[in-house]
């Protein structure tokens, strides 16, 4: 069978049944946790971007495509509340490529290594035949007691995001399409090449106890939120009403006929934080999280008991919707 | 300009100019070490292996490549004398490959974990447009004081190796040209595909003191002990003869017409140790080496004060090889 019919969570399913973890875990969760004293576990995480795949190479400045390498691995630091602390990079470069790309490749890198604080501490240099491959792996540090995770989503949980959802996926589609670039489509597409994430923010929202589940938005709410009631055993409410969309976004898909909301559902690639929080407690974070981040947080919906129901609701109307999530490996 | 011209060597000097490290270092060693306390140093270590550059799908057992993946990381964490503990796994996989190649594959990467007590905590699984590429990044321990580096060569010091050389090279070698595959060949093969590495002697040579500067052998002797010499300010004198290379090596470059130190020199991929020892002490490590592990360390030369001069000896006539090392971007 070839194993484009697979898909990565039957793949990552598979492999949870082939090795056993022994007191570290993580597969399943944005990083593996590695506990080491009262004080402090590491977080790490890993991801590869591949060329044809994830990126363009003729579509994406050099810089900004190792400012997202860096930021996505954050992102995945980020939303189990830890400090990202040490980068390793490993880069497959074609024989023909030009060294002023990889130079700014690696500009790129150093720009986010600088945003947040990390070191890059290592990696490996190799050709390829054909594709330019990127693989970082990150890892950070956590106060064992704040990690969060995907699995701990309660009944009545109010759900929530950290920023707009949709704009990087218009943002990519406005690419494919070869648009005309006006000042909305330029933020849909900083967007998608310089994605905003929230180490702080998560950090924050890690050590509040009343934050049960937390996770960041790569593969789309629809596909993302489904991991987070799975895990936990739960269903969700989503109310499309509440979803918060930018300006730009709403413009640009009146203007070209797109959804906002199928954008915001299963565009990808949003790297806000996702995060459940009980619901006496969610006025006060509310509050808390904008006097110290200047910015709101957005509640969408409502964590309910029906296991593995995602309802989406459309002014009180229940919309079920038959959402295709993206599949890398097709 | 191509970025071809520029090698391995000079990429990674380039990445160290452009990144601080702070506290924690390691590029240009095995493994970047992050010191954790007074018992434990973080040894971190990563690989990338690229279709049609580091292996031909054809040519390899999938279950070969698995555990060759783990086995090269296993490798760097023995070079440093620590213990592999803990592997992040990424693949990107071309969407047509049969899915028993990528099933035997886990298998290979499973037995190596089992093999090394190594737990495999997570990773990142994507899609490929044509080559299949894999990373792995291997976290091991080691106690703070025991950890060896390449840059510590001492004058005098007598440099050893704790395996053959070249037969991995010789495998490779014979896979290319398509000779019948007899039992030497065979052996060769077996050392490309499915190398010994030594995690137990290298973090047994890490605790002596009198072991000053450590490797292991990836990119052949040539290239390798260039590195520590490099980096230790010093010089080398290898003595040709002693240079330990296997029967199997010996019969097949014999009856092929293939010079055995030229492979033992160049052909990587060996994965045995190569350290140096103060000369007063080599005697006696030998002898403990020998009891500990039912086999030999081979001395094949000294350490000097000439920098940067490697001469090869052969009964006593120095020998100036103008040997060619593989760049991987070429």
């Amino acid at each position: 069978m070839k194993f484009s019919k697979w898909g990565e969570e039957a793949f990552i399913q598979y492999l949870t049944t082939q090795f056993s973890q022994n007191g570290a875990f993580g597969i399943g969760d944005d990083c593996a946790v590695i506990p080491q004293n009262e004080e402090n576990s590491w977080l790490v995480t890993t991801d590869a971007l591949v060329e044809g795949v994830h990126f363009i190479k003729e579509q994406i400045q050099a810089s900004d495509l190792g400012y997202k390498t860096m930021a996505v691995n954050v992102s995945d630091i980020a939303a189990m509340g830890g400090t990202p602390k040490y980068a390793f990079l490993s880069i497959a470069i074609p024989k023909d490529m030009d060294d002023v790309f990889i130079k700014d490749f690696v500009d790129g890198i150093k720009k986010a290594c600088q945003t947040w604080d990390v070191f890059l501490l290592g990696g490996d240099t190799v050709g390829s035949k054909r594709d330019l491959f990127i693989n970082v792996t990150l890892i950070g540090s956590a106060a064992p007691q704040n990690i969060k995770y995907r699995h701990l989503a309660q009944n009545g949980d109010l759900i929530c995001v950290t920023g707009p959802l949709g704009n990087s996926g218009g943002g990519f589609r406005a690419i494919q399409e070869g648009h005309p670039v006006d000042a909305d489509i330029k933020n849909l597409i900083a967007a998608h090449f310089h994605p905003e994430v929230y180490p702080r923010e998560g950090k924050w929202l890690a050590s509040k106890n009343c934050i049960h589940a937390m996770m960041d938005i790569s593969d789309g709410l629809n596909c993302d939120l489904r991991r987070i009631i799975k895990r936990s055993i739960k269903g969700a409410i989503v109310e499309i009403e509440k979803i918060p969309v930018s300006n730009s976004l709403l413009k640009v898909c009146k203007q070209l006929g797109w959804d906002s909301i199928n954008l915001a559902l299963t565009g990808g690639e949003d790297y806000c934080l996702l995060f459940t929080v009980s619901a006496n407690d969610f006025d006060l974070i509310q509050y808390e999280f904008q006097k110290e981040f200047g910015k709101p947080i957005y509640n969408i919906g409502t964590i309910t008991e029906a296991f593995n129901e995602l309802v989406y609701q459309s002014q009180g109307n229940e919309i079920y919707q038959n959402l295709n999530n993206y599949n890398h490996f097709q």
